[in-house]
């Protein structure tokens, strides 16, 4: 793989991009989707928008992101699946019957607790592909190309679950999406072809899905740290829950334009999808319960908060737990001192045996070219070794994040491995400061209230908001301000203070914002 | 993992699967389909007929079969990518007018070279999936699903290839792709979604493609050597050749009923290909040349291959190349002796530092049941530890291959690893044993020559024969037999014999067979 991505260097540059014209990234909405191709993560070109390929660098950094959530899922028993793409029509009646019934439920008013499910029961047929004819044979049944697999897994796991000794059922799968996207594409973040994450969990009883939520927030926090990033999670608002779920909590990065990026949601369904699917086990004592289930969902769109995030002006900066080269080798002089090779190899085995992504960058062009190719593509560590180095028994390390260094070549992969440690803790530094900036208070006026214009909230601020108002007073906030509500943030304030709308002391937190 | 396996087992044994009745392996075409599920590779109870669900335990083998492949892909310089799986209808015409073209060129004769392509233009529209509509709106342009992706990829290369230095290109991708199938599906033989493997590559001249083939035929040497795998390697005949190529090899594994099948496919496009997507290139000396390509494509029929040619009556074997679990380590009565545990986690630790893949059964069931289910699932290694084998410092070592015996647990690590090199081994000679009773000559009368007869020819044979015929006496004798030209075999005969047909003395070497 080292030798073929140097290829890719030399071809991106060949093929007439603007390599040397990066958008300073103040201007985020053009940086963004200009870096994503001259950092040489995916191809646009494809011809159907919202498709790209993914090259071979963008790839790599994906399936890292991949092994972080394989991690978390072995280390929790999670077993990996892979379930078909296609779905045939009338496997979606048992899904639309149940978002009907909760919807009728909710306006009967019959039950708090199955007053979540919002959307249309065609909702969804409007949002995917579908696959009508086989060759020039209409198909008996259309076909769509799954969105999420609940439909085709819950139609399996009603034939695998018989008894409470098959629970709890804990499935993941790693596979691509579809949405039929009417809306702007953008790469990573809002796009027809999705790599997605899904793991799918069936249990006996609610508590078992409770600590399952507890289990998935463990999870996107562990990974979140991994790839360097603050979030904000919430429980999503009634209108904003997913379809047949009791309740669904998302975890939000805001990004330098003051944009919120929903990257992972966890839904706990209670029984209300096992009913649809007749999910039912017997118990110890003989009777058939329903199971309880939850669905945990991440996407490429991590990546896209990565990008977003770390990068700056130079280019990418990548966190080094997903970074495809954590160090780049450059020879310096090969030519003039046979030493520099063998040494530069050597350094290379010894990084690599203690499990340090490392690549030798010997193209035959000038360090500055490498050092801007490598700044632009986020390696986190650059070393140089030349003649003068070898004589001293040093070398010059650089950091992505800023800073270079004389280090000794002994005991080099103790200082990699520090320093690849120092960048991982400045971006996560940096990431707060910058969603510390971002986020503020929503301005509310002693006497007056909230502003009644639209135009006194600004379109790259997060707000943060005491609330406990009801429905109809989070969408009143939502019409006044023009941004969405995120839902209640996981960490209450630390005081009680007015509800922004009702007046009332409160310490449960929202956020308004704008979402991708 | 192998905590959320051992559900699995717990889970196919209480759904109603005959587990125990597993069909002799002496009735091919039962054991076949019955294997594939009862060992946990797949579920075949999804509403779609050749869609199956990729179980825990099978989709691990198909990975480590993936990881075999990628080990050969990053040895030889090609770099991962992943495109699209739709592609748009128009992007067809390039193909078409390919096909016609060359079609064309055949039917007057102009150039043997490229007398090659037979299937109608409209030939390849016929065997894929359609998606007509996203959401309710009818698409302007179709797409289909990816049947292979020469469309998709080559209108990437026409603008990622300018000049002879982005030359050789070398790619690959590892995706699931499509065929409106509408013959009997077969699980991993004959799918409607198939896990495929595919490497396309673009060169300066033909010699850089050639070079290519011979580079290519060594990949599915090294992996077929690797899952224990004879195969008959064959240059295609022209009615056979992939759609604008100039010719097609293939490696075929006669299954133990007879019939062949095809687990890996190389072909040349000379430049027939590049000019159809005007994929031509700068020369040093500034002049346009066309490239000239080939690809390479294997699939999940590996696995196919695998399970059929090495299983027995009573289950899978699994060579350890692929073996998710090289090693089972089954405590035996660690209740009555707390050395037990201990023992068995500190091999597991030196076995799975020593990279062998290791997994400990302490299900609490008789050891009866656990070997029983062992040897469903083909794990190459059984060991049994209890207090009289820690009190001797030994240990019982089971092969799925057959045999047993008590090895010292100092050295276990060396000992593993010599029997795991003993498994691939037998199966080796096995199967090569069951290959070589499976081809036989074709039966030729010195005076009457061939029978007349379709009934003389027996359905469970792979036939030899010395060809050197053209077109219409290959064609005479697949009418006479009843049975398909696998195409001119890589290895010649050791002597001249006489054509089967021609009469003529040749050592040229063909097999004709019933085909998968």
């Amino acid at each position: 793989m080292v030798q073929a991505i140097s290829l890719w260097v030399g071809i991106m540059a060949g093929h007439g991009k603007a390599k040397r014209g990066i958008p300073p990234k103040s201007d985020f909405n053009s940086w963004y989707p200009s870096i994503v191709e001259i950092a040489e993560l995916v191809d646009k070109r494809y011809p159907i928008k919202g498709m790209d390929v993914w090259m071979p660098y963008g790839l790599m950094s994906m399936r890292l992101i991949d092994q972080l959530a394989r991690r978390e899922m072995e280390r929790t028993g999670h077993s990996e699946f892979s379930f078909p793409l296609l779905v045939p029509e009338d496997l979606l009646d048992k899904e639309n019957r149940l978002v009907s019934r909760l919807k009728a439920a909710r306006e009967a008013g019959v039950d708090p607790s199955e007053m979540r499910a919002e959307e249309e029961p065609t909702g969804f047929k409007k949002e995917v592909y579908w696959v009508t004819h086989g060759g020039e044979n209409k198909l008996d049944v259309p076909m769509f190309l799954r969105p999420t697999s609940e439909t085709p897994m819950y139609t399996m796991f009603s034939l695998w679950v018989r008894s409470h000794a098959d629970l709890p059922l804990k499935t993941f799968q790693i596979v691509n999406t579809f949405r039929y996207e009417t809306k702007q594409t953008r790469s990573f973040i809002r796009v027809r072809e999705i790599h997605f994450f899904e793991a799918h969990t069936v249990h006996s009883d609610q508590q078992g899905a409770d600590d399952q939520i507890e289990e998935d927030a463990e999870m996107v926090r562990r990974i979140l740290h991994d790839l360097c990033l603050p979030a904000i999670v919430s429980k999503r608002p009634v209108w904003d829950t997913f379809p047949g779920a009791w309740y669904t909590k998302a975890a939000d990065v805001v990004m330098p334009n003051g944009r919120t990026l929903q990257v992972a949601t966890y839904h706990h369904y209670r029984d209300q999808w096992a009913e649809a699917f007749d999910l039912s086990y017997e118990d110890t004592d003989g009777g058939s319960k329903m199971c309880h289930q939850t669905t945990f969902g991440m996407s490429e769109r991590l990546l896209g908060a990565v990008v977003g995030m770390h990068g700056d002006d130079n280019g990418l900066i990548l966190p080094p737990s997903i970074a495809p080269h954590q160090v780049i080798l450059m020879p310096i002089a090969p030519h003039s001192d046979a030493k520099v090779t063998p040494t530069v190899e050597d350094i290379s085995a010894r990084l690599s045996s203690a499990g340090i992504r490392t690549k030798i960058d010997d193209r035959d062009v000038r360090p500055g070219v490498k050092h801007y190719d490598w700044e632009i593509r986020g390696a986190p560590i650059r070393i140089e070794i030349g003649p003068r180095d070898i004589s001293s028994g040093k070398c010059i390390v650089s950091l992505r994040t800023g800073g270079k260094s004389d280090e000794p070549l002994d005991g080099i992969v103790e200082t990699v491995t520090r320093l690849l440690d120092s960048v991982s803790d400045t971006l996560r530094i940096r990431a707060e400061e910058l969603n510390d900036s971002l986020v503020r208070p929503l301005p509310v006026d002693p006497t007056s209230g909230l502003a009644q214009s639209e135009n006194a909230y600004s379109d790259g601020t997060v707000y943060e908001l005491a609330f406990d108002g009801n429905d109809s007073d989070a969408e009143a906030l939502e019409k006044l301000t023009g941004l969405t509500l995120l839902g209640e943030c996981d960490e209450e304030l630390t005081n009680e203070v007015p509800c922004a709308i009702t007046g009332r002391l409160t310490s449960k937190r929202y956020h308004i914002a704008r979402m991708y």
